[in-house]
Order: C-alpha cells, then sequence, then structure tokens
C-alpha cells in the first residue's frame, strides 16, 4: 500500500471534508498548524545561523496564508524573515495574519517604485526563499507581478523551499511548462500531489491532522510522523515509488 | 532580569491582548498552539509505551479547550487519550474540537449512571492525567460534579500533568486551601502564573506566539524556546529563583 498521490479534485476534496461540519476544522487551525509544518521544514533543512534571512513569498490565496503562519513561526525560531506579497489576499485572515507578522517587526516589501529593483535587492540579502506564491488550485498562465517576480526568485540561485506545489508547476502535471520554480525542498500539506511525484529534491509530509478514517476512506497510506514532530521526512518514501 | 510571575489580571490582559484587533490573534489560533504544547509536554515527560492512556481531564471554560486539542494531538503522537468533560463549555469552538476529537474515535466519559464510579474505572484503565479543568480565571470554592471528581484524581495515584495552574490552586495564592492536585509536571501558558512560584516538579513554558514588543511592555523576560519546539523546560529556570 503506497503513499498515495492526489488529484487536484481531491486535494480539494480533503480540505472540504477538514472544514465541513463533520471535520469541524476551522481554517484557522489548519493554517497555523500548515504554516507551523512549513517552518519547521525550513528549520529542519536550513539552520538559523547559516540561513538566517528568509524571504517568505506569498501568494493571494490560501498558500499565501500558510506562508504568513510559517514567517511568524520563523521570527519566533531566531530567523528573519522578509514578507514579499504584491497582491494580499482580501479575506480577512490574511489581514490577521498579517498583523501579527507586523507585530513581530517582520518587514514587507512595498510594491510602489520599481517592484523588480526592490524584490531583487531583497533576494540578495536573503539566504533562503520560502515559495508559498500558488497552491494546488493554480491555474496558468502566471499573471502579473508574479510573471515577472518568479524568474528573478530562480536567477537568484537561492536555495528554494516549497510549499505544497512548487509555484507555477500544475497539480496533476507538474512543471510541463517549464516557467515553475525549481525548489530544493518541499512541504506536502495533508498528502503529496500528482504533480510533484517525479520531484528528486528533500521532501517532508506536514498537516498532522487528517482523521485515520478519512486517510482510509481516500487510501492515503500516510507514514507515520515522527515523536511530537509536524514533519515527516518523505524523500525515501517517495523516491522508492 | 528575572522570569516574571503573572497576577490574575496581568495574565488576563496579556490574553486580551493578544486577541485584540491589534494583537490580532484568534482564540482558535491560540487554542490550537496552546493544546499543541500541552500534548507535547507529556510525550516529553511520559513516552507513548508506557504512558499510553492519557485521561484528559477539560473544564467548562478555555482550559477546557486547551485539553480538547491537548487530546487531539495525542491521539496523532499514538497515544490513547479518553475525555472527562462533565461539563462541556457552550462556546461554539469547544463544540468544534469536541467533534475533532471524536472523528479521531477519542471516547468521552458518558456522565449519565453513577459519575463518580465511571470516573474511578476510567482512572484504572490510565496511565497519566492530563488535568485541564480550572485555568487562570478560576475562584474557589470548587463546584459540582468537580468537589467529587478532584479527589478521586488525586487517589488514583497517577502521575498528573496540569495545564497552566494546577486545578484547585488559587492563580495567585497557590494551593492555599489545599483541595487543589498535586502534579508531577506543570505547562504553564504564556508565562508562569504567581500561584505556581513554589511548584517543585517538572516544569514547561509553552505559548511560543508572544510578540517581543509584548513581552517587554510586561517584562516577561521569557527564556529562549530551543530549536523548532513548542514548549521549554524552565525547571532550573523558577527552582533558581
Amino acid at each position: 500500500m503506497a503513499l498515495r498521490f492526489l488529484s487536484a479534485r481531491l486535494a480539494q476534496q480533503i480540505d472540504d471534508e477538514l472544514m465541513s461540519a463533520s471535520g469541524a476544522f476551522s481554517l484557522d487551525q489548519l493554517m497555523e498548524l500548515a504554516g507551523l509544518a512549513c517552518a519547521q521544514t525550513v528549520s529542519a533543512v536550513f539552520g538559523p545561523k547559516k540561513y538566517n534571512r528568509v524571504l517568505v513569498c506569498c501568494g493571494p490565496g490560501n498558500q499565501g496564508g500558510d506562508g504568513l503562519v510559517a514567517a511568524r513561526h520563523l521570527a519566533m525560531f531566531g530567523y528573519k524573515p522578509t514578507i514579499y506579497m504584491p497582491k494580499p489576499g482580501s479575506k480577512d485572515i490574511y489581514q490577521r495574519l498579517h498583523t501579527q507578522c507586523k507585530n513581530l517587526d517582520i518587514p514587507t516589501l512595498q510594491g510602489d517604485g520599481d517592484a523588480a529593483a526592490t524584490l531583487r535587492n531583497a533576494l540578495g540579502a536573503s539566504d533562503v526563499i520560502l515559495d508559498a506564491i500558488f497552491g494546488f488550485s493554480f491555474k496558468g498562465p502566471i499573471r502579473a507581478p508574479f510573471d515577472t517576480a518568479m524568474p528573478l526568485l530562480s536567477a537568484s540561485g537561492l536555495p528554494i523551499v516549497s510549499v505544497d506545489i512548487p509555484s507555477g508547476w500544475d497539480v496533476e502535471e507538474g512543471n510541463k511548462d517549464g516557467v515553475g520554480l525549481q525548489p530544493d525542498v518541499l512541504v506536502s500539506l495533508t498528502a503529496p500531489k500528482e504533480g510533484v511525484r517525479a520531484f528528486k529534491g528533500r521532501h517532508f509530509l506536514g498537516g498532522r491532522f487528517v482523521p485515520r478514517t478519512l486517510e482510509e476512506r481516500h487510501k492515503l497510506n500516510l507514514p507515520p510522523y515522527p515523536g511530537h514532530e509536524q514533519i515527516v521526512d518523505i524523500t525515501e518514501i517517495v523516491q522508492k515509488l
């Protein structure tokens, strides 16, 4: 019984089930645990001494919310995160999560003026990128301002940790257009998605909140997490599949 | 600059500040992180092999909510929690948290029939108690059904992990009436309270979400947390004070 890779439809269905009346999770809860898992993944691979400055790139959807939560936890872990969020989502939760970051003195890049130059400067002053731009509901093409931003992230040569699905990849077909980021590390949330089957880098799983009944109903075959950790390294499991 | 012990008033004020418009935290978020810290404390001291069966005792307030979150995480960590919650809180969040536990097949003791006998039987089938009955807003005397339940918990001889303030203790004056539980382990949330200054057992701090500005404003002098952990062992720090 192998670890299951999720289609876009099943990923959405699982999220819906978790947050339904019977699943009873709130978005606040799931985003908190997902963002914590992302921060722990950065911490597990890129220690805070050598990789202190994390550029947390947030998209306008739930993935961006995970990024904001991760930025806050990274600051608590002793990192110096900076937020790049050129198109803030409109949901109230994103504003609250952003306020929490501001209260920790986490700076956000300002979009006025030459946005590309600002991002380039920020990349020059960063040690690692946390990519929380697009999630499993992404459908191309990549629109402004991310169409110009993503090549800059790639060109920076910085290590990239992607959340759930590398930005620009199709959730089922992977980096078919070749325009996606090439992360060094991936943290899949809940379960890995079809599109990352061929991902060769370091691969973690986060989202330790899936009830056994839901896991069995969808035959997810999730691996056990160690101790009280919120992430589990699935690099070898994925490579053997 | 020593770790600060909080008065009831300051503990309430810090909670209020965290959840104010400027603090921007939701109760869902804080309870998730607090409950996770409680579960991690149980896990840090009482491993899941020898202490598999955890009786999670929940009061009707926010402390009980922390207990429900902890029960869920303990189940995810491989423990077999059972919930004792004879007076469920009425807030919607407690019902959601309880549903999440039911979805993990975590049983809840039924209050009908001989409640004392039911509790006694459950204690006989438990390895450790997580005490999330009363929090820092507790004012005696202890009312039914906890007036009969708490002596049973004490008489069980099981190790007890208390959340924030041992149940029955005054938040500022400690176990002055001698009716409180005597825990082996305490997990203080946000910062320790005045009443536990003289607590001699194993002592952890959880609630790794206090912004530096809030910490400095109230001169909390919190110790650093290790790595990406959600708890820090403050036993030695407290004993040296």
